[in-house]
This record gives C-alpha cells, structure tokens and sequence, in this order.
C-alpha cells in the first residue's frame, strides 16, 4: 500500500526510521492515558491535554460549519462558486499556517523541525490527499445519477465504516472487539439520527449508485487515514510546516477544479461574485476546521475526527431546535443515544495490552 | 422489596437457604459457560444446551405469535373475547404441566422435588405474578385515553430497561458496564426497528401517559423478575411443580378478569363464541410460548428473555416480508444492526471475576 511506500523513502533517509518508532510509542502511551483522563506522568496530562483541546474545537467548529450552511441558504445566499470558495479556504489556511510559522520563528528561530524546506523524499507524499478529495469531489456529481439528495446524505455515513476499516489496516492500529462493536453502532446511530420521511429513497438505490457511494467513502476515508499518516511520520516536525505542505497542494488541485468547471464563470462575473459576509463566515470557519483537522490527525486520529464529527450533527441538530425552530424526531432521539452509548463503549474498551 | 421476604421465609423453613446458595454457584458457573458456548465440564455443556434449546424454543414461538396475531387480523377473525382466551392459555398451560408431572411420577415415581404439595410458606409467593399481570392488563385500558396504539409500540420497549433494571436490584446479579451499554442499545434498536411514519406521536405524550407507561413497564419487568426469584429459589424442585402453581394462580386471576370485564358477553354468547381454528393455535402457541418462558426463567434468566423477544421481533418481520408482503425500512435495517452488535456485545461483556 501507499504507507509502505512512505516506509520504504524513510528507510533511504536519516533519522526519520526512528522517529516513526518512537512515535508508535508515544501513541501508544497517549491511547492508555487518552479518553479515561487518569494519565500517568504530566507529559501524558499535557498531552491530553492538548488532543482534548483540538477535538473540542474540531466538533464546536464543525457544528457551526453546518448551522452556517443553513443560515447561508435560509438568507438565500449560495450564488458563489463552491470552486472558488474552495480555493480560498485552502490559501486561507496556507496563510494562517505561514503566520504561525512566522512567529514560531521569532520565537524559537529556524530549526531542522520548523524550517519550511523539505526533501523531495518527504514532500512528494503531500499531494496525495488533495488529490484524493479532488477525485471524491468530481464523483459526486456523478452519483447524483443514481441516487437523490437524502438518500446520498444516508450514504455519506460509509465513511465511518471505509475509515474504521482502513485506519485498521494502513495505520496498522488496533481497535479493541468493544471498539469495533461501537464503531458499528456509531454508524448506524449516526445514519438513525438523520432519518426523516424520505430516507427510505436509499434502498431503491441501484448498485452502480452503490458503488459509487462506497468508492467515495473509501476515497475520504484513504485521503484522512492517508492524512494522518504523512502528519505522524515525523512527529518532531512542526505542524504548521506539514499543514503549509498540505494545503499549497490543496490550493493547486482546487485551482485544478476551477480551471475544468468554473473557469468560464470566473473570467465573466470574477473570482468573488456572489460572495457576502456569509460567505466570507463560512470560508472562515471551513478554514479553521480544516486547520482542527489537521491538528487532530497530529495529536489525536482518525477514529477521534469521526466521534468529533458525529458529536458536531448532533450538536447541529439541537442548536438548530433554537435557531431555526427545527423539530427533533424520535429517531434523533434514539440515533444520540446509540452514539452517546458508542462513545462510553470506545472510552471503556480500550485494547488490553 | 419483596424479594427479601421470600429469603426470610427461607430462613424459617429447612434446607432451602443452602438451595439458593448452591443456586448462585450453580448460576455463576453457567453464566461463564453460556454464551461463549465454550464450556468446561460436560455437566456445564448439557446446562448451556438446555439453556440454548430453551431460547431458541421462546425465540421462534415468540415469533410465530406475532405472525398469527397478523394472521387473526388479516383474516378478520379477532372477534372472541381476549380474557376467555387468556384463561384458556393459562389453563391448558395448567394442563400441560400436570400432564409432564404424571409422566414424571411414572418413570420417577414421586419424590419431595416433584411431589405437587408445597408448603403454604412455599406457595404464598406464587400468586404475585400473575396479580402483577393483572393490575399491568387493567391499565393498558386507561393508558389509550393519553398514548395512541403506535406510540404505545413504542413506549413498550421501556420494559428492557425496567427488566435490566429490576433484575439488578432485585435478583442482585451483577451485568459488566459493556452488558449495560449493550442493554441500552439494544432497547434504543428495537425501537428503532419498529420505527414508522406514526413513531413520532410518542413525543406528544402527556406526562401522565409517560407516568403510566413507566408503572407498567415497572410492573411488567417486576413480574418477570419475580418469577425468575420464584423459580431459581428452589433449583432442584422440578419446573413442572412450579409451573403448575403458577398457572393454577394465573387461571384465578384471568377468571377474575372474565369476572369483572366480559361477565355478560360470556353469560349471552358463551366462552367460546367467536373462536375458530386460528384462535385455538394462537392458545396453543401462547401456552408454549408461555411454558417456554418459565423454561428459559429456570435455566437462564430475564436477560436472555428480553435478548430472545428483541430477536422474535426481527424473525417475525422478515418472516412477513414473505408470508403478507410487507416492506423493510431503513430503520429497521439500523435497527437490527444494533440489535445485533448488542447481542454481540453482551456474549463478549462477562462481567470479569
């Protein structure tokens, strides 16, 4: 696979080799002390910490990401280009991540871990995952064919699956059977949560729609596992300088996408037609998700980002009942407590080492 | 409670107190057995046979209940009156126990296990089951003037609770944090399996249909956990003994029922009027179902129960997809598949010793 090819380039290197191992042994003593909170050593506390902190941050920015979606399309904005806006996230990112880098400097001065150079050996892996959501991104106006609007937001909830499956076998991590267990019920609380009357479409989904629905959830499951990967092979090194890497690529492939799709669009109306203060919120906080994303995938991983994320719609869901008078159905009510139930099982069923 | 009042009777009498204590060995030894399906001794694997046998029998006449009952409606044949029918479960129940006794006499010849006679301090305890049953019978009258039929559905599903919960407090066994979490899952999946466009009525429910929802689940639960406490207090008395006593109450009480509810209509038509063929298997499956219930009491317990009825839910909806053509939903599909990572969970959630 992809991970052993990163491998193999490390072996070729220097030092890298060890810093892969001693990273498996950091993990592996954040994961004891992770989640139950009774760490060992205040190294373990700090750390904790830390990944508590970004998580909560990915799932309060995550959930006002969808609350401002719906504002946006209540207030009838959603005359700018999805390209575009795309786009902007990604240099904001890149911006934010250049002035963190910036100040890191003037703090500490440039080292080998925060100096913006990396080798071909090492950077060469950072297009992959932008590549990815790109491929992902042109599918779905593909399956659109085969299956309509709340059947795919169903079939969204495979990515939950393809990221368990494939956290598992490139990563090389280990979930416990309660965890898996939980991983599962995750899933089908999260799908349950969103049931209304027109989520029985999904069954009269024909298999090209299938699998069209389950490559895609393997491709974003791959791009974040792939994610997490390039990010906790050198954990010495900076974040922001890893982030930077990713998103300069990230701003390529959209720039890519407005070339093939918006180009024509672009060239008439400009680059910022349609864009309002909202749209401007939204390309904020997309951008300081991503950045939580990304500092998830260094502190914590891919199973927290999908419990982080499941916990945001349910989130969404309930501040929506103030902000938009929605009502919960019975099924919301049901979908959370599978989801609550499958966050106190993936605490408790931590692996027996 | 009035669990107690039966140990206390016990210390008065005899031998029975080291019955119970033998009992609870006897109990945790098949609790480690079971379910793994890995026993030890051979003793242990014809305990977990008859235990499996046992469910397997409750699961599938559970089941078939269910489709005749659709089956008796279908064929607009619903028009005998339910207490008659009741009685005659209990009845033939009463008769069938007998009929196993006087076999065992015949090959056994009588003994103090298998003799009819009990004590009164023995037999006291015996009619509070069935008195249960009929106060929780009386309020299902009332409860429609607050809760509609399909959010009673659903507001039955409360009984897994209030069984794992009483089974705790009463029967003082013990289920591991995992089995606890399984157990509300698996209460949130079988709602979530009969979940319909009318589900959500249940959220309109006036406090005093919750109030009576919650007493008659309590009721319900505590029946059945009482007759468990009635059935494993003496293991070695025979099961058709015990069945028989709690039939013979069982009988007092419907008759009570007749009595007080359907006197005239019995008087002017007679017992039997409106019964046909299908309403005679429908007596004959409620029996067994009923004699399959206390077997599962003896040999395993009210947890087993409630995983075996949850199961009879799924069967019985397949099954109907076949025999009258109705259609799965999505839920259903969510909902079985926590069911059954539920049951899962529970098999691998032993407490730890």
């Amino acid at each position: 696979m992809e991970y052993r090819k990163i491998k193999d380039l490390e072996k070729e290197g220097d030092t890298t080799q060890d810093d892969i191992e001693e990273s498996h042994k950091k993990s592996l003593i954040a994961s004891t002390s992770t989640m139950s909170g009774i760490g060992g050593s205040s190294a373990n506390l700090s750390k904790w910490k830390l990944k508590s902190m970004v998580t909560i941050a990915l799932t309060v920015l995550t959930s006002s990401q969808a609350i401002l979606i719906v504002w946006s399309k209540r207030a009838g904005k959603y005359e700018y280009s999805v390209t575009t806006a795309n786009f902007s996230v990604e240099a904001l990112k890149c911006a934010l991540s250049f002035a963190a880098l910036l100040r890191t400097w003037n703090i500490e001065g440039v080292t080998e871990d925060n100096r913006l150079k990396m080798s071909w050996d090492e950077v060469n892996v950072y297009p992959i995952p932008a590549a990815l959501y790109l491929v992902k991104n042109l599918l779905q106006y593909y399956i659109f064919a085969y299956v309509d609007a709340p059947a795919y937001q169903i079939l969204k909830n495979l990515n939950i699956i393809s990221t368990g499956v494939l956290y598992r076998i490139i990563l090389k991590k280990k979930l416990s059977e309660v965890q898996w267990a939980a991983f599962i019920v995750l899933c089908a609380g999260c799908t349950t949560a969103q049931l209304n009357p027109s989520s029985d479409h999904v069954l009269q989904t024909p298999f090209q729609g299938w699998v069209m629905a389950i490559v895609m959830a393997l491709l974003s499951g791959f791009a974040g596992v792939y994610t997490e990967a390039i990010i906790k092979k050198r954990p010495s090194r900076n974040i922001n300088v890893q982030n930077f890497w990713l998103y300069v690529f990230g701003m390529i492939f959209n720039a890519i996408a407005i070339l093939t799709q918006d180009f024509d669009a672009v060239m008439n109306q400009g680059f910022f037609h349609g864009y309002s203060l909202i749209t401007a919120c939204m390309i904020l906080n997309h951008a300081l998700s991503g950045i939580a994303v990304s500092m998830v995938m260094k502190y914590a991983d891919n199973i927290v980002k999908v419990y982080s994320t499941s916990v945001a719609m349910i989130l969404t869901a309930v501040v929506s009942v103030f902000l938009f008078g929605f009502h919960l159905s019975l099924a919301f009510f049901l979908g959370t407590t599978v989801v609550s139930v499958s966050i106190y099982l993936h605490s408790i069923g931590k692996p027996q080492r």
